[in-house]
């Protein structure tokens, strides 16, 4: 049973959910798309309606200009310990849009076999969990008039992007946002009824890489044969970043790389993770990464490269006998343990470089690098948040890892000298990232209901 | 010097040149690019001023309607020997369009360091060209009242979209279309001051394959590992295309390729190519093809297999952390010899699928198929034409090869059983296929010369 003040706060959520996911709607209708210029004045919509609601619940809440997007920060509560809440506004792109049932930016309450969603981009990355820990503060403060905790809450407006702004706003603001701990609402439940903290997070490095030949696109009946294609070396250099074994190819790719703790193991294997059901949700069947590593391994624990697009020559409907002057490629790298995204991307360089013929030019976009994070489990908050999210969800909560990259949880440990607990409730077919994105209006039902249990747990007798 | 007839004809060709001029640029103004469905009401307009033009120097001019863009047929003359001219009205698409100086169908006539020229789509692939023999007739006519042969004007709209009409329509109106002879203009001058005469021309075979994997894009930090990416089954299927040397691996692809004959080989020598000089002019320096041949061999009696374009995933600005569904490339042969489109494609495909994991699939698209094209030159109307070319040029014309499919001079032979003559007055420079295509002003004025001059050798004491 839960105390009586916290049974408060959970009936004040209940009552009003109807409300809550009418702000949500109103903040998925901002089309805020951080990666494209198009859509910047729609990223600081969003962020002014942020700051707007959050003065709503008492916080002094303000838009700090960065050279990108703006940053949102807000304060309020002035006793007990002092938590951050960090999410994000920006969402992905929406192509290919074709592939959408409806618009994107118009979104929906819709009733489906597994329950109500909410249907739109941004709504289970991250807005709709955002609006997680928003919520349980509105609910707090109603019952109660004030916080539990001295709370900061900081969103970013550039996490679909690589967060160019982040680490320098981190350095100039420093004093103001360093809390006791950080929370990050921005992953996933293990599964519906198991709540998970991630403890591993791994890191990524993006590189875009544009190969030139000739200084024009040519005709391939006048030229084909003489001149060098540079979709060809494109294609060389891409076919040789994995071995036969899934292993990739990059000279050190592997150091730092770090084996699991037999207890990790031990957890891990306990989750009974359910591989064909992932790779069957997406009509695919086998594991396609290092064949010697378990499934989780290869998505939890095991580094990665990718090419995440690709494009060059003529794209368009019909044929074109073009000889292309460049082929472009936008390759990423996750990364574990210490590997060094410095490090690596200059190796990757230098593969490129030496698979690159005399006719040939190579040009790079640095697109972003971050190590990846582990977690201090020993911690006792993490045990407390951990009993919390287990009195609200069927299941106890697990400490997993987690295959996407979110470096803001490195950068709160080593610029801000924080711990960070990653908790969240999005679900394996949230859509995060493509087409007909979700979020469970369970999920976002119980996320401020848990996010009220742990604001109990972490302040008071919980 | 000129018999008075003929000279009759070339001062009228003299005076008029800019009247001719300004209707080539009323057909360029037409954007009629047959690849793109967007641009079917421009391909028949495109047709239409080609048919009422005709109708003006008295040819009995109508189009004939396809499952595709309309063919446009027009007759003329009721003596001598039956000749059926042919060109293409469509055009290639216009991307990059940023890479043009202006509206690629706004022409201009422009002077240049080199000379005047025309610029705009179409303007040398093949509006301009085939308006050459147009005003050659319209000169004849005005001139003598009539024309010296029996003419046959046909015209197509589907060449730079794989002429998927043409070969039906070819069978079905056999009867009409039959001449003693055909003439096609949609070629080069050997240089500028060496009019050529193609004998030898390249085969096409086009394909257009797709790789999927998943069913829909995932998000690279939750399935990078584990499930396959078809950017890199694409890239290892067009890496493996070519051996080190530059040759093309697919099985049985080297059948039917044949030697030169020693004659042909040393006519080539004497042309004294400068390869340098044409890769130069692109920002290259190294022949990219099989390392055993000579730079001419290479373009002109060699096959060849390219990337004309290559699309997946995110490919909008900045980065998307995606893992695609699919890849696609746009792949094509040319052919020589009696390589066989068919076998060729058949072997290609056996190949993609032996390299496939058991989680992707392959799709295709079959762009188009023909075989190379060889001309029997002992025919005596050959001479003919090289000497009426020997006169208006200040070099003798010579018998080229042409790295470029023109599949009607194969279809002509065989569907209608006519020998065809290939002959235009391009330059290497013209940027056919790609931004700021343009015609030179002298080819266009030449060219109308050159065909006055065949005409006569080909009717007349000439």
């Amino acid at each position: 049973m839960p105390s009586p003040a916290l049974a408060a706060v959970l009936g004040q959520i209940d009552q009003n959910l109807p409300a809550a996911l009418d702000r949500l709607l109103a903040l998925l209708r901002i089309p805020s798309i951080s990666t494209d210029p198009a859509f910047k004045p729609a990223c600081r919509q969003a962020a002014e309606w942020l700051a707007a609601d959050l003065a709503t619940i008492g916080f002094s809440a303000s838009l700090r200009d960065t050279p990108g997007h703006p940053m949102v920060v807000a304060h309020a509560g002035d006793s007990g310990p002092h938590l951050l809440f960090y999410g994000h506004y920006d969402v992905q792109p929406v192509d290919p849009l074709a592939l959408w049932d409806r618009d994107p930016f118009d979104p929906e309450i819709q009733d489906t076999p597994k329950g109500r969603v909410i249907r739109a981009r941004g709504s289970a990355d991250d807005k709709g969990q955002l609006m997680t820990f928003v919520e349980a503060f509105r609910a707090w403060k109603a019952v109660h008039g004030t916080l539990p905790a001295r709370i900061t809450v900081f969103l970013e407006g550039e996490e679909e992007s690589g967060s160019p702004s982040l680490v320098p706003f981190m350095h100039a603001n420093a004093a103001e946002l360093t809390a006791d701990l950080a929370m990050i609402c921005d992953t996933s439940l293990y599964d519906p009824e198991t709540p998970a903290i991630a403890t591993m997070l791994r890191g990524l490095l993006a590189e875009e890489i544009t190969i030139h030949a000739a200084n024009k696109d040519l005709h391939s009946g006048m030229y084909g044969g003489l001149a060098m294609n540079p979709v060809r070396v494109l294609a060389r250099i891409i076919a040789s970043l994995h071995d036969d074994h899934g292993r990739v190819t990059v000279p050190g790719f592997y150091d730092g790389v770090t084996e699991l703790s037999d207890a990790m193991r031990a957890q891990w294997q306990n989750l009974a993770f359910d591989h064909a059901a992932m790779l069957g949700d997406v009509g695919l069947s086998i594991p396609a990464g290092e064949q010697d590593r378990t499934p989780l391994e290869m998505i939890w624990s095991r580094p990665t490269c990718e090419v995440n697009g690709i494009s060059g020559g003529y794209e368009g409907e019909g044929f074109k006998t073009v000889l292309p002057a460049r082929a472009s490629a936008k390759i990423s790298f996750r990364l574990v343990g210490s590997q060094d995204p410095v490090t690596i991307r200059d190796s990757f360089r230098a593969m490129v470089q030496s698979m690159l013929p005399a006719d040939c030019q190579v040009t790079y976009i640095d697109r972003s690098g971050s190590p990846a994070s582990q977690m201090t489990i020993s911690d006792p908050a993490f045990e407390k948040a951990r009993a919390a999210l287990s009195d609200e969800w069927p299941k106890p909560a697990a400490y997993v890892g987690c295959g996407g990259s979110i470096p803001i949880a490195g950068y709160f440990k080593s610029v801000l000298g924080m711990d960070a607990m990653l908790i969240g409730f999005g679900k394996d077919d949230d859509q995060i990232h493509s087409p007909n994105e979700k979020y469970d209006v369970s999920s976002f039902h119980k996320g401020i209901r848990s996010w009220a249990r742990i604001l109990h747990r972490l302040t008071d007798a919980g």
